[in-house]
């Protein structure tokens, strides 16, 4: 069993994540310190120097995540500021800039970086591609699921189960990313089946 | 004369706090070291973040500014992120969030953080009332003023000139608030009209 930091104060990202790292035998626990998050259109930049100045408190393997929404008609709006975005106009407002908008195609992106020591810091990335609905739907998940329906679905990510979800979603592609690289590098690992 | 580095790209910001400052014999130069802007609500906390990090680099006294515009009827939005939103969604994006909406009431909020040392970094904010205007008029200066009316005029701060504008501005507030507290701090510093 490998247990690594995972700076967030999101209940809901950890356990999307742990959902899909715990077939691997990876344990997360929730690491307090503060997450530093700098401004820029690069979720991997984001990412890197929040895991970087998180290690240099804590000392011990960690990950960050950061996650965002993009979409294409509105030049990747609102892309790495989602949750801020999300927390002032809401749905609602991003909805609203859609109207009258034909392109509804958006994407979900997650990275994940993982500090191993002060200048060992893996990215890995995760993807899924969708449509903004015209209406909120569903309760589920968190953000601005209730408008994001991935390829392939007619559902938005709010109407799927949390296991629905993580089947597709950027965050568990990331995370499962993650963890499949941590099997092939990290000696002392084994699945979690072997255990 | 007093030479502060001033930590930005943007030339437009440079010749607006210029022009303040030159009255209290301040000379500006831009300094190149990369802004390190954090994700916060706070303008001050991204402000003294940026000038901490920067006078880490180049040693020199500096300023870093940070500014946006906060619309009461979207919670504030764009607020500290109001770059990234005038580059994705625009002035027609936050127009389009404004429809139909009868509080107009916004503000421009400007705030410099001034580092002397590592462990002195003084903060200065200048506010300036206004409304959204229902459509963009005017060609000056740059980002939202195009959609701003300050409190007393009918004109948006893009059909001013920039002295006209220098007159009111959240940016001119900011750095006339840093010279005066400069002029009554800073033993070297006198008056340009006695050098």
């Amino acid at each position: 069993m490998l247990r690594l930091g995972f700076v967030t104060t999101n209940p809901n990202k950890l356990r999307e994540a742990q959902l899909v790292v715990s077939r691997y035998g990876i344990e997360l626990y929730p690491v307090t310190v503060r997450k530093i998050e700098i401004q820029s259109d690069s979720l991997e930049e984001i990412a890197v120097y929040a895991a970087k100045k998180a290690f240099e408190e804590v000392r011990q393997p960690l990950i960050v995540e950061d996650a965002g929404l993009f979409i294409d008609a509105l030049n990747g709006f609102p892309g790495p500021y989602s949750s801020y975005v999300y927390r002032t106009i809401g749905v609602r407002g991003v909805l609203k800039l859609m109207e009258g908008v034909e392109n509804r195609r958006a994407r979900f992106v997650a990275v994940v970086a993982l500090a191993l020591s002060l200048d060992r810091i893996e990215v890995f990335r995760g993807v899924v591609e969708g449509t903004i609905s015209y209406e909120p739907r569903g309760s589920g998940g968190f953000g601005f699921d209730p408008i994001f329906v991935p390829e392939g679905f007619d559902k938005t990510f709010a109407e799927m189960s949390t296991e629905e979800k993580c089947a597709v979603s950027h965050r568990a592609r990331a995370f499962e990313a993650m963890a499949r690289w941590l099997r092939e590098n990290v000696q002392t690992l084994k699945p979690s089946t072997s255990t």
